[in-house]
């Protein structure tokens, strides 16, 4: 899962890294950084969703077969606020785990000033391929 | 709008640009890059949902008065193919104005070798603030 | 088709009927009828959906095996406008057929007094069994 | 709110009930019935929709001036497993209440021979009016 981690080039490209790996459950965490503002200066949603999204597709591989890579079906997100401060936290979670499909919910949580805000929540299907 | 375009530093960061503006339709397009890639070369999907929200965004602001501006509040995609090729162009497209409300409709289609193949549909709901 | 729809005893609570079938594309109509109805008088959103859903599992049955079956994987609905008058046209469109998921749109159209409002937009994913 | 449940007649023809209210939770039940089956005899995706949009909706309404009333914009369901069983709870909780707008959660359990199931898990948007 690293290796996959680390050949996304996009995670790099937006600073994230995996933080925490555990059987149904990823997050990631992420540096705001003024190359990835939307006009007002807050993260851009693409970016939010991004590490959303990689959460919870890692997530979903924790509970497939080592050879097994998921994509994307679909995906869901409402954004709930700002996205802003020192770091965001993506976190995916497995609701149901299937042979063929895998649901998961995630969140993004942003911290600043040690006050951690909920700026979105997502709902995804994803594929074993 | 293209003032507001230019301020969306991630935009940059994608190599995204404006390229059509029409009442309640914008067209977005960026050039696949390395840097913008998942683990097997193709873009990542944050990258395409990127592009297209801020394509719908922008439909959805030449709708409405000069001074407003456009929060997303929640967007739905489903990732029909991988993204590849030369060019991918990001459409937004107004399905209904309302004065708080705006529902837009969005594709992204992927240009390789001159053939057009629609990667992703997109579906979201935009604020007036 | 005719046949699976007829074994859907919710269709017939509804009075809903399949007026159109084509490769890729299924209608159905049903008529507003007060035990449809939620605190306003309006169709309820259940009703809506529940119209707009078996259109688009419909269609997408049109382009797989005479043996297979379709179950909704997920659904994402837009309410656009009050659903009211004298019938209700629900139309599933397949987007992209696969093997194991379909992707379909789907919209929900009122007529009253002669005039069509589009009350419902959505996006779903039909999973073949 | 009950005497606006009790004016949803789409709810009485679905037989659902109001069982628990609080503040930003609301539950309704519902007796899975025959006329509500679709084909393969399991609870149809628009009845278990129904229920749980209502007991979001409500759930949104709690934390709203009385006065206040609430539509749906948009809802996104994946439905996880056949919804069968002698009863059916739909959960609606507030994730996010706004002065425009509510987020809400909403799952669908299923309860045959005491064991519970969960058959669907929604995220919605309300808007108040």
């Amino acid at each position: 899962m690293r290796e996959s981690f680390a050949r996304q080039q996009f995670m790099a490209t937006i600073g994230a890294e995996l933080v925490r790996v555990a059987p149904g459950e990823v997050d990631i965490r992420l540096r705001p950084d003024p190359r990835l503002t939307q006009q007002h200066g807050y993260l851009h949603a693409g970016v939010v969703v991004a590490a959303v999204d990689s959460a919870c597709g890692y997530a979903a591989l924790t509970l497939l077969d080592e050879a097994a890579e998921v994509l994307t079906v679909e995906l869901k997100v409402n954004l709930l606020a700002p996205a802003t401060g020192e770091s965001l936290f993506a976190r995916g979670r497995v609701v149901r785990s299937g042979r063929t499909l895998t649901v998961c919910t995630g969140e993004a949580v942003a911290v600043a000033d040690g006050t951690e805000t909920v700026v979105a929540t997502l709902l995804t299907t994803m594929m074993a391929v």
